[in-house]
Parts: structure tokens; sequence; C-alpha cells
């Protein structure tokens, strides 16, 4: 069987083989929600990048969406935020989103520097597209929690459990992380709502009244599409899956 | 009130300042647990070392007893390995014990060149010493798991959660790898002996039939003394509390 890691932070990928893995960039509150919501309601293609110089250039070039917040306020020079609401379908389809974010994309761009074969992005609004596309392809993976500014964080590391409790017979799954990841899941996925108003990460983003959106990352599948990065292209597009 | 937090792997110590804490090394399975047990059982101090070459040349010098493993064997051109069982009263009494492990003694060093106020060194067998310790010394903390060659494990993460729960009340803990910890250990405190087989460590020390070793590790305040680090003496004493 295929095997299946955990990494808690971009601190960690370096300690692990990305090689002929598909590696699951996780970043719950609030980039990979947001890419699931932008490409679930028609965006043609999600396009991360690290800097915000690049992502006015970018946008620019292409007549795209810029967007991207620090500390909660959208970025000077940019067009939108990080939340997955302000991409409903009138707004956003057919057109070219080019995201900026702090943690999401750093592991992103670490990933591929790394070498991994598949990226693909994942959090609640897709898990089971996530899941069925880990289980369809049985290749090696790695869920890859982008954290906090390096730092461990509870939200990415619950939607990892999430992923381990729905596809744990078709992986090995040996590493501490992994069973720690799912053990949290399996203690709080009835009461996610309420545990995880008590994240260091609700706390921060609480104080911009971010709370809406946040419960919106925590619920499962109401964005289920699979974000694909496409190499040659270098965005996220949606991959159809064949079932 | 001061603030505690807890780091998950060596590797991600530098994102924390230690300077004015207490640095508690964390490493389980075996080191901060032979410590705890060398010192109970009357060893005058125990002189943490990096590598090999310093163990056997230091051992010399001070006419010590030398220990250290690698891969569940005694390290050759040592006299004793790194089983808390090893060192009863009648051989350990008195003497200088020279140790060398992978995990403990890294974060050890690492956190006195990172500037530690102070280090000591926690494990099951002590848990209570070092719980008062910290309450009693108001001082800020960093509860430092070992991990294994830098990954995160449970069994330390578990350690640092069992403190959490006896000292939440007397510091201010809000980062996610602490909110987790304590989490974890509450999961899994009344069945810690049957959780912690399901560990990689353990798998990996069962196959030298360490069995025993690992749940002595595991148990709580059976070897309770405080291990404190002598930054002139470089090296681990007893220090006695005053109430």
């Amino acid at each position: 069987m295929p095997v299946l890691h955990t990494v808690l932070s971009p601190k960690l990928l370096d300690l692990y083989n990305l090689e002929n893995s598909i590696v699951v960039i996780i970043d719950v509150f609030r980039a990979t929600s947001t890419i699931a919501s932008a490409l679930y309601n028609g965006a043609e293609r999600v396009i991360p990048v690290a800097g915000v110089e690049e992502c006015i250039t970018l946008g620019k070039e292409l007549n795209a969406i810029t967007a991207g917040e620090r500390d909660g306020k959208i970025i000077e020079g940019l067009l939108h935020g990080n939340s997955p609401s302000e991409y409903n379908s009138d707004f956003i389809s057919g057109k070219t989103l080019v995201l900026t974010t702090t943690n999401g994309t750093k592991m992103l761009h670490m990933s591929l520097e790394r070498g991994a074969e598949e990226i693909i992005t994942g959090s609640f609004p897709n898990l089971n597209s996530v899941c069925n596309y880990l289980i369809d392809s049985q290749k090696d993976v790695i869920l890859a929690c982008s954290g906090w500014k390096d730092k461990f964080n509870i939200e990415d590391t619950l939607f990892a459990g999430a992923i381990i409790e729905n596809v744990q017979n078709f992986f090995t799954i040996q590493c501490d992380s992994s069973l720690m990841a799912q053990n949290l899941f399996k203690s709080h996925h009835r009461d996610l709502k309420n545990f995880i108003t008590k994240t260091t990460h609700w706390h921060r983003l609480s104080q911009y009244g971010l709370q809406e959106d946040m419960l919106f990352c925590v619920t499962e599948n109401n964005a289920d599409v699979l974000p694909y990065y496409d190499k040659v292209d270098k965005s996220l597009i949606i991959k159809k899956l064949n079932y």
C-alpha cells in the first residue's frame, strides 16, 4: 500500500521525501478554503504567488483579480481580500485570481522546490474531492500543514486528521504526526465549530470580525472541487475526477 | 501571569524566545526518564554530551560511568545503555554518569545556546517535581519536546500535556501546540499504557525487547526528583525543593 505522512509545519518539510508523492497543501484559515471556493464558483484558475509585487505585476499582465491580506486587511495595491465569501460566482466566474498569502503559498512553493510529483490543495470545503483523489491515485501522500509563520496550528492538523479518517484503509499510516492528527479530529469532529474557537488563529482573526468566514472554512464539502497545480501554467485549476 | 509554550521539535525551537525562561527538556523514551532514575537512585550528577568521543574522553577523565545507545544497542566503547532499569542504587549511588543520546541531549544543548535562563529535565517518572518547580518559580516556561531525529513524537507531547494539565491555573497558555498536547493527554491519560503502544517509537524499541523499559517511562512519579542543569559544572544535579 502507498504510504501517508503528515507534516506539521513548513520547517519540518525537509525531513520528508516528496518525490513520487502527491502533496496536499493545507491552509484552512483561509488560503486553501478560498482557493476551493473561487474555483467552485467558476474561477478559471488561481495563481498563488509569494510576494505582493509579483501579485500586482501579474494581475496587470493578465487583467486578473489580485487578492491578499496581512493582519486581516487587504494589502495596499491589491483589489480583494482572502475571504472565501468574496468569491461568489457572479464576481469570479471565468476570471483569473492572483492570490498572495503568508503560509499556504509558502508551503506550496517549498513543495514544488523539493520535487513534489503532484500538488493539490485541501480544506474542509473540499474534503471529499481530496479524499477521493488520494484513494484513486494510489500514490504516496504528504499532508502538508502550512501552520502560522512556521508554527504548528490546530485547524490545519484537524483537516489532516479528517483526511486520514477517510482514507486510512487505503494507506500505510505509521507516523506519530498522522496518529495525533487523526486522534485530534476524532476527539473533536462532533464539536468542531466550538473547539475551533479555542485556537490561536480564531482569536487573531476574530479581532477583524471574521468569525463567519472561519465557520465556513470548517464546514465540510460546501465547495467540493479538486484544485490541482498545473506546473506549466503555474496555477491551480479544477481537476475533474472520473467518478 | 507567566507564559507557557510547547515546542514540538528541535527544528521549531528557534521560533521561541528562551531568555528569562525555564526550559523543560522532554525525551520520554528514554533520556530524561533515565536521568531522573539515575539521580533518584543516588547518582551524584549526570553529564549529557552530544558525541560518543566526548563521552569516552570525559568518562576516563572523571572515572565515570559512560552510557549511550544507538538502535537499541550499547555504543562500542561505552559501558552501559540508556535504560532506566540499569541505574539502580547499588550500582549508581555516588557516581557520575556521562550520557550521550540522540534527541534529548541535542535539545538541551540547543536550549543552552539559545540563552535559556534555567534548564531542567522532565519525564513521567518525575512529573510532580517538574510541576511543583514550575509553579513555584513563576517564570515563563518552554516545554521542549525532543522528538525523534527532528520529527514530532507522541510520547514527548503527552508528557507536555501532562504538565499543562497540572500547571494550567498558574500560566497564560494560548499556543496551539500546548492546546493540542493537553487535549491529547486528556484523551488518553486513562489508557496511556495502551495508547503508547501505537506510537512509532514503541514499535522501534519493541524490536529490542524494551517494552518493560518503556512502560516504566510512562509511569508517573516513580523517580520523583528535579534534575537541574548546572551551567558551570555542565551537569544535571538534583535541585532540592523547599516544600
